[in-house]
Order: C-alpha cells, then sequence, then structure tokens
C-alpha cells in the first residue's frame, strides 16, 4: 500500500501502515463505537483527537484501502466512514491490544470490560463481530447476534454499577 | 507507564506505549532474532534503524518496563538488552500483526514464513515461544523444544529454496 517499504516483513509493513498512534484509535471508533461520521469520531473521542489529526488518519486511512467514504444517503452533504475488509481483519489484533492493554497498563474499569469480553471469547467471537462489521459496513446479510450490541450491554452494566458504588460512598 | 493518559481505554493506552513506528520493530528483534546488543540491532536491522532513533527507543522502553539493560558477563563494556514479561506477553499481538500484514500487504516470502507458522500453531505454539523468551530473557528453564529454532531453520528452508529457483531460471 505503500510505495518505497522498509523491509518486506509483515510486522514492519503492518506498522507502516498502521504504527503511529491514532491511525488504530480512529479503527477503533468506527469499528466498536460505529462512528460512521467526521462529527462523531472527532466529538465524542475519549482522546480529543485534533480536528487536523483526524482528518489527515482519515485521508490516508482511505488512501491505504483500510477505509472508504461515501455520501451518506440518509444524511444530504455528509460523508459516511466505513471499514473494508482488510480493517475489519483487523479485529484479532485489536483484541491482543485490549488485552495487553488492560492487564499492563492503567486501564479504566468502564473502558476494559469490553477488552475482557473479547479476548475471553476467542476467535469464535471475533468471527461473529467481524460479520457484524461486515454487515454494518460492507452490507453483508445482517446476523443473528450482535456482538457489539452484548459488549455495549456490558459496558453499560459497569458503568451503572459505578454510579452505583460512588453513591453508596458520595 | 505515562503520566497523562490520552484516555483509560486499554487499546488506547497499549497505542502510547507502542504506536510508533519503531517501538515494536526494537521489540520484533529482541523478540525473534535474539539480538540482545546495541550493535547487533543496528548492523542486522532489516529496515536499516538510525542509531539516534535505537538508542532513543532503547531508552523508551527501559523507561516503560518492557525491556532492562544489563552489563553483558559475557562482553566486558557491552550491555545486554532483555524483554521483561510484559513484553513477552506482546507475542499475541505480534503475531497478529504478522498474520495481517502477511495477508493484506506486499510481504516477501522468506519474511513471512515465520509469521505463517506462528499464526497457524494458535496459542499453544504462542505459549510454548514465550516459555522460550522467559529462558533467554529472564532466566526460566529451558523449555524442552526451541519454537524459535523451527522458525528459523523454516526460514533458512524458504532462503534456501529461492535460491535454488533463481540458480534454475537465472
Amino acid at each position: 500500500m505503500e510505495t518505497a517499504q522498509r523491509s518486506g516483513c509483515p510486522i514492519n509493513l503492518t506498522l507502516e501502515v498502521l504504527g503511529d498512534r491514532w491511525s488504530l484509535i480512529v479503527i477503533r471508533d468506527l469499528m466498536f463505537g460505529n462512528r460512521r461520521h467526521y462529527r462523531e469520531l472527532q466529538t465524542l473521542s475519549e482522546e480529543g483527537i485534533a480536528t487536523n489529526i483526524l482528518a489527515d488518519r482519515l485521508r490516508r486511512l482511505v488512501e491505504c484501502g483500510l477505509v472508504t467514504r461515501a455520501d451518506d444517503p440518509e444524511h444530504r452533504q455528509k460523508a459516511i466512514y466505513s471499514l473494508t475488509e482488510p480493517a475489519i481483519e483487523l479485529v484479532p489484533l485489536l483484541v491482543q491490544m485490549g488485552a495487553w492493554g488492560r492487564r499492563h497498563l492503567p486501564a479504566s474499569e468502564e473502558l476494559s470490560i469490553r477488552a475482557e469480553l473479547l479476548e475471553k471469547g476467542g476467535q469464535p467471537l471475533w468471527d461473529e463481530l467481524m460479520d457484524e462489521l461486515r454487515f454494518l459496513h460492507l452490507g453483508a446479510p445482517r446476523p443473528a447476534d450482535s456482538v457489539l450490541g452484548k459488549l455495549q450491554a456490558a459496558y453499560e452494566a459497569v458503568v451503572a454499577r459505578r454510579r452505583r458504588r460512588a453513591r453508596r460512598t458520595g
């Protein structure tokens, strides 16, 4: 996808495409948050991504063939961003990244529950999630179950539990 | 490991530590090439890492607790770099990175065979490899088999096959 690679090592090539601190954050938000418009990606960003960085990374991801940009049929004058099949196949890598971060870095409880469930679910759950992403981003048939729905419900349960705990101790 | 995180999301935290184009390359060479001295890491680098970048990334990896630096008992005046347990547990992430790069980017045949075997071996092979890395880097007992030895043999077989093919067609 790039013109002059440093080497043909597959780990190196992946890092040449995705090895900056923001590209995979943008893919994460498209993937797990289904944030498909520029405005959502910017305003809902937990990390407070700057508008110029977001615009640059989206442009690069489109150039690399990981994201497509189209007019949104439901919103005039708005573009909708979608993951491509290669980007959807990043699920196992993002799962391992979340699993490692959860274990070795000071991850917050509510932002870790999805990583935990995805790690424990293993390849069968990742395959289910990839099928759901193919439905949401590529127009494939809708799967029977929603992995994203289950992850969101687990996240909301943690948030509610933390609120109750804070009220008790507050 | 850093002072002010952008968010507590475990994917984000991992990218804050490892999300540049070189940190994981250095870990890859320590891990799969057992390159433990600065000079080897620099001169054998497939990607031609610059000396100042290598020095900076090694320093940061030591600060983050992913690499340790010690005097090498076998070479006076030389430092030996070792992976820590958290770095060894990056094996599944690096495997997924290699698997994705092999599938979606123009990876070279000889540099892809290890990625292929690691992907196919799955968690049992990753566990074996991590035990071997604990032996090489942390002084744990030597495992019965050497995964790195098998990967190296497979790599050399591909190189030899390509040479024969080049002689026939050359």
